[in-house]
């Protein structure tokens, strides 16, 4: 069978991780991406002696990126019209204006959970609705912090049951470098419920979820706390095995040295993974608790690369590669080193 | 009725505070406090012109502060033989070094939230628990934390009843200056149950209690999220009723510019109060919500100054001025403005 | 001799603090103060009692703040048709629209260092440059760093004199609380020469400046390293004693507790200043050193009160109250208690 | 020739990278690293396969690792009696006891520069005084900062001939994870002149050198700015044709949008290096100036892993391998990608 032929829009802190994923799936090829400017991530690209084609995805895009030296493969169009189907990871707002150019050349699209929800046919997550994405022609990935906590709730649904979960979201408030956000001590809340809640309803419509946010001066992940009700109260050691056979979640201990959400970024750092990218959303052993028959426990979220297995398997769906959604996730993890 | 003579061992965070709570108290006089060293604290005491009058709380002290140009007025055993009570806000340990001071002069002590349990024959908190210190010789305020937890679900629990609360602290890693704590760019995680819960169910018995806590690098205050279950499920407006009529909580909006930790320390700079202090325990209107029939809400905790109101609780209590605990608070409140 | 009438615009960061140095002029009488919305400052100022007047600064800021319950006691035209001079500390921007109808008033403004240089007719700085000033109708203020630069520079230069200097401006990105700046784990880096070198040569025109900016997450002031040419080469002991006689530089020491900017800010708080303001730019002793025969040292810029006194200063040289200079600062700095 | 066998004792934040450093060098075997504990850099290593063969670097060592499921290769005296040489990367202090035992086997080491002087025959650096290490027994590295300002101090010196530098360092606190030091909101200075000033001299006596650092709260590299006195005063762009012609330099341009210390960080993470690791010291080009005849500019130190070219140095020096030293920093540089 053909490699489906991936493209990828926007080579940003999500776009760059994207291209890599999709450039370890041996059953795809990724084409190229496009930005409009050489940025950083793009100057780089070339000092690495582009291993990605770089298409300029608007018309001054490509005198730009010249200017600076980085070779241009080719337009906007160019690339669109050799792919099966684009990962468009532009900021926010920008995936509107390219999804008409899809529409326009019939092509299929997954856009990010920056782009509003009317872009998509579905809002998707891997492993609670791939079968929602099967053939759709457009599909949007859930936001970092609510692919991470569906993981998490999707797997206790499976194992126990879970009826509410009322969380917590500790929330960096900019990523690494980047200069045009920030908070200088200070902890920033938002009004109750917050979007990730919301969310998490519209992808496990049973659920009833709420939350409450608070952005932090941090750049290395989030830490989520999380009450949930479950139909079953299980042990801590039942808790444990649930989260420890799933592939993207990684239960690790303070004992251990796993004390902070850096820790995370830092043992990702340490194990070679470019950019300290972690695929796996943390699971801390010694925060699983219960309040009364409720249980309590918290995540780590690793925002810059959370969301690529997730946005992969959405490429299987939506061609669809696998109609199946647990071989579609094996497939994604086996080719992204999550055995 | 003569006043009710008072010390403060440890002028440092909290015991400057403490000075400056029960010298507004009508019917306490403050005869002085003590310290060790020329501290910051003690250097601005100075170029005060000595408001209080400071003793050597330590045989090598007097040399020390005298050095530095502070006028001492005695030792720690002068102070001690001039009061009725002492308050020990000595660094975590030195209490329990100083109570042995304070027994065999019969002297009545109230210690903070560092020292160890033991030392005292109550864990007091003013609303909650008034009743339990009346006529006792030591008293253990609750930590920052701990008092404002509980002056928030103590005021739930009599209005509506509660069962269980699941609290995530997401708290300040050092105060403004502490150049000995710290954390950079990092959350750092605590096991659950996190010491706060424990010791709200040592103050609130009937109360299920268990938590995490998470250090941010900020100093401006906590922030603690909270799910609560009550025996009768209120209103949100019946909800805001029962803060708003307490004085020592206080309702903000984040519509009105309350939008972070730091919003309220700066408010109570604006308001002139003296360093910044706020007494009052934080709680915002937008975020209170419900997880089916919990709530949900969230406070925030001033840690430099919140204990001060419990603390000159506990000397009504402990000499005993009032036996009444609601007449006993409302007097602090009224000196410390708290209307 | 009558009062001299000060009104103030924009009831800020700056402006709460002018209002707070101009009521404290025995010789001046602040009429009232203008903004545009209930922001915390000015809700503070409700809960306060209305010490100062609130007139709107805008056609809709009056129903804006009687919405939001706070007392107006006229219109922007009432304030300006009641006073000698305006203190203009509104947005940088809004204060060259303000000036319009100060000038169709005939009314004297002085402006801050946010505004453009073209808005007033002198660049001044209290010490350095009051004679420039007497007088004439606008004056614009050196900015936060410009200021206490100037005071440590220009004390160097009637001693020494200084031929040239080179300046490393470690600055805070944000005040305390300020939601819309941030930088989180990072320096930020700008251009040589940096503004304040520039606006330094504009106030003393002899010395030969540079400088190198970096921001740095922090909000309790700025350090500033310098690297200044002398005529005569002055002993350690003989800089001390320039800057110890000046009564808006303040010696430290790092050996007496003050080992960073935030040690200033709370020994502020600790006297008792309103949000722990401090008037007097730090020098630490302990940093004076020298590189061949040029000086080295460091100073401290708290920067949300370091400007007041100066300009109080200009309110002095524009009507004029005072022509010289050095009386001038001197009453200033009684009435501001900086002996 | 066989290649020269190298071990690293301390596999932490330098140990691990010295390790990656020496297995690129084709006329270097690394023959192990070995740790007391298995800490996350250890865990990670066990979970990449174990690349590097790990050794027991204390008795009782083995067991803790072997509990922790890293299989180890030997103990400490196993990999001393395999190695030509040592480098050691234990913390501050340890290296001390280490060289004992080194002594005990006559076997060449290289410290870093956390050990005290006394430890080592020359204080080295590969640029400035490569030919003081030739066949010498025991060199101490500069430490990371005083690493990078030699390099462009010494450059400028070759070029244009340095007499004297005034620093400024601004220095992160603490490295990414580390929870043992920190500082929240504020800027903390050390008394001038600072250690690297000296060290510098030190290296190169024929400067004089004074400085003054400040610690931020801020992670990923610290920014140095210089004012250096030259004998011939050169243009800006003769100055950047020395930067740029320097393989340890990299000149970096904020237009290019290296506008922090963070873009570097990120730069290098966008290239692959692992764990983000940069080896060249970062030149501003926009911060280039005069102060009159002074040149002024700024740098970037990437803490982590600046001092990892410079070790390798050492061990050609020390052994020796080459006894010229240009020979020796371009064998250096070509196997670190450094053209």
């Amino acid at each position: 069978m053909a490699k489906v032929r991936v493209g990828v829009a926007g080579f940003g802190v999500i776009g760059q991780r994207l291209a890599d994923g999709v450039a370890r799936q041996e059953d795809m090829e990724l084409i190229g991406v496009a930005d409009v400017a050489p940025t950083l991530v793009v100057q780089a690209l070339k000092e690495r002696g582009m291993p990605y084609r770089m298409f300029a995805a608007a018309p001054d895009a490509a005198d730009r990126l010249e200017k600076a030296g980085i070779p241009v493969s080719g337009s906007f169009a160019d690339l669109i019209g050799s792919v099966d189907i684009m990962l468009d990871s532009a900021p926010g707002g920008v995936g509107a204006k390219n999804k008409e150019l899809y529409v326009a050349a019939g092509l299929k699209a997954v856009f990010q959970g920056g782009e509003k929800g009317e872009i998509a046919d579905v809002f998707f997550h891997g492993y609670a609705n791939y079968a929602k994405g099967v053939g759709k022609d457009y599909l949007k990935l859930t936001s970092c912090n609510t692919t991470g906590l569906v993981r998490a709730v999707h797997a206790l649904d499976q194992a126990f049951g879970v009826t509410k979960v009322a969380i917590t979201i500790i929330r960096r408030v900019a990523d690494p470098g980047d200069t045009h956000r920030g908070l200088v001590d200070s902890l920033m809340i938002e009004p109750i419920p917050n979007h990730q809640a919301k969310d998490l309803m519209h992808i496990m419509p049973h659920v009833e979820a709420t939350g409450i946010l608070v952005h932090t001066p941090v750049t290395h992940g989030h830490i989520i706390t999380l009450v949930a009700s479950l139909k079953r109260k299980p042990t801590k050691e039942e808790t444990l095995e649930v989260f420890r056979a799933h592939p993207r979640l990684r239960v690790v201990r303070m004992a251990d040295g796993f004390t902070t959400n850096t820790s995370l970024f830092n043992y990702a750092r340490y194990l070679g993974h470019p950019r300290g990218d972690m695929y796996e959303t943390g699971v801390w052993e010694e925060a699983i608790g219960f309040s009364a028959d409720d249980l309590m426990f918290a995540i780590n979220i690793p925002q810059e690369s959370v969301v690529i297995p997730e946005t992969i398997d959405a490429i299987r769906a939506a061609i669809p590669m696998q109609t199946d959604g647990a071989e579609a996730v094996a497939l994604t993890n086996r080719y992204l080193g999550m055995a």
